[in-house]
């Protein structure tokens, strides 16, 4: 048997690694924690990027799903913020945030045209719309739950949604005046026009992602303006190909990952080490043969996404060489066996560890709280009020 | 401009393709459905094959976290429950669950010896252990909650946990003794031994995986009885191994999945499409190009799993011919190339179309309830009561 030494007697912990800005012994494991400084460094920087080009900055809130860094990312900034679902657009809503957009594009079936005449009355309302088919839903159902005249001003905005080679919703970028003439139709702001090149998640993609993001927003608004409809927005972003965008193709920005970053972000050299902002901490539960260390944050708190490029499942940011080489729903088993000996004391039985996600939004999506620290202290706690409002 | 027609226009949707158990237009996307009838087949098969061979049954309730379930399975024979963390067994209990397997390697620190204490108070409660360390973390932390006396005989009872070739957590078998020592010394009871076949997961290694199980249930009883420790419990399973035990080596079975069954059970064959008993419905929200439909039920639904040997991110079982190609956390993307021209009405946009996930146990994790449906009717709500009950 594998004969490792018991923890520290009083805490049944051992001492956060030297250097580690995420180990804080008071907070149960498995959890979530937030490095408070790298988060305000993130929102700061793509803040400035974003004005620095005259690029509007309406961030991804499906990231976080947390009105406190709604709040930070607006006072930032920010126009507004962007959102997957109707349900994330009205817990934001609650929180008093009061422009969102709902980059989805959404069939207004059910309960949704409820809900969106309801929302719009209250916040800045824009929402999706790739097929001519879904914004006659849409006025079908507005013109239903409002009881307006057909084709009488709504509130809400439609933004034609194109793509740029993703290859995944979005329509053809010549197409897009004839979606956008259907809204203009049914009494809906046109608002414009977005994409998404999420091609950029893949080594060395980032440059060509960007590219192709400028010509489909290009296209796609002189299709509208051919068609005699202005286009006041293009929209575009990622976080990988947020960094490098300079304007003109794209007036707006919606990135989300950066105001945490995460392992495939590291992977794909967008972000430095220091630029990680959310961790798991986790504690070595079993250590059952030389070389081995089993963690208690699995994929129930890290997320099970690995892409072919990345590492491993996940990284330790506080002991590089260690290799996450298995993932279960509770267990994550760490290879420890490029790590020097010095090394290894803090990997023993019962120490804490800091695991960084490969993909962060996942693993907030499976928390309920964030653990806000600074300094090495606990200073905060976030709810993640939006957990669960995928619909 | 792909140009595709309006759905129905009194509903948004199609009508449920013919044949299908899954979809129920009321019930709005994305959500998950349960078959009630298949779900029953499931437990009552399980529990039949377990009793026909001896083995007593212990199903994984992380699985599906629902009292409902657990409800059934007790009432179905098994002897009680498995459970991933302490926080599930929980729940379990405060729902009328009064025998709880914690199979995992716990540290006892920080609330989890207060919890634990207070727990088997009001259950038959187990936990495992893998290392002597834990077990004296375990022990101190026991003594200093409930005032005992160092080594008074505890309510809880210990499970050792070996290692039969999956290499996540585990002793060696043949140092199972020391792990059972310790725990008797502590005042603990000493139930037996467990180990999780896990290796099972890869197409044709049900076999092996359960020969292995075999030899170290063996081996690990042969350690403790060696040193005059009876082994009271040789507790193995999965899903895939199951249905194949034939007792001997093995008198506990833990599977989870069987309840359900997913895409991958398909995959490795372990059961037949009508015994799978969950699904994802969604809609389908866009459909921008020949050949691709884009559905509601994104990773943050269905789970992002996806093992290589995996034909997608999840099969359409009315429409097997359908790939799932692509999983972003609210966008499906499925590839109806393949599909014969009669079968893709269906599948236009607006339709409702069912999605049997990867990984049920993840797909469940995401979920709050669960929509019970037999004969094409919702017939009940189930609640997911342990959703993130995950520490």
């Amino acid at each position: 048997m594998a004969c490792i030494p018991l923890a520290d007697r009083a805490t049944g912990c051992y001492k956060r690694p030297v250097g580690s800005r995420w180990t804080v012994p008071e907070i149960a494991t498995p959890a979530l924690v937030v490095d408070l400084e790298a988060c305000a460094r993130n929102i700061s920087a793509m803040a400035s990027h974003a004005a620095a080009n005259g690029i509007e900055l309406r961030p991804h809130a499906k990231t976080h799903k947390c009105p406190a860094i709604a709040t930070r990312q607006l006072a930032a900034g920010a126009t507004g913020i962007t959102v997957a679902t109707l349900g994330e657009a009205e817990v934001f809503a609650e929180h008093g945030v009061g422009d969102v957009f709902v980059a989805y594009p959404l069939w207004a079936v059910g309960d949704i045209g409820q809900r969106l005449a309801q929302l719009s009355e209250r916040v800045r309302l824009s929402v999706g719309a790739d097929s001519v088919a879904a914004v006659e839903v849409l006025r079908r159902e507005l013109d239903r739950v409002t009881g307006r005249s057909p084709g009488q001003a709504a509130r809400l905005a439609v933004r034609v949604e194109v793509d740029c080679g993703l290859r995944r919703s979005g329509a053809a970028p010549a197409d897009a005046v004839h979606i956008a003439r259907a809204a203009a139709d049914a009494g809906l702001v046109v608002d414009g026009i977005f994409t998404f090149p999420g091609h950029s998640y893949a080594p060395g993609m980032a440059a060509t992602a960007r590219d192709d993001e400028a010509r489909a927003l290009c296209d796609g608004a002189a299709s509208l303006e051919a068609g005699g409809i202005p286009c006041r927005v293009r929209s575009g972003g990622s976080t990988p190909t947020a960094a490098g965008t300079a304007g003109d193709a794209v007036n707006e920005l919606r990135p989300g990952v950066y105001v945490f970053n995460d392992a495939q972000q590291l992977a794909l050299g967008t972000c430095q080490p220091d630029a990680v902002a959310l961790a798991a901490i986790a504690t070595v539960v079993s250590a059952p043969a030389p070389g081995r260390i089993v963690l208690d944050a699995g994929a129930k708190v890290l997320g099970p996404e690995r892409p072919p490029w990345a590492p491993g499942h996940g990284v330790l940011p506080d002991r590089p060489a260690a290799r996450v080489t298995g993932l279960w729903e509770h267990h994550a088993v760490v290879d420890v066996t490029g790590t020097a000996k010095l090394d290894l004391a803090p990997l023993r039985l019962g120490a804490q560890v800091a695991v960084v996600p490969n993909h962060v939004c996942t693993a907030v999506n499976l928390a309920r709280v964030l653990h806000v620290v600074a300094g090495g202290e606990l200073v905060d706690r976030w709810e993640v009020a939006a957990a669960g409002a995928n619909r």
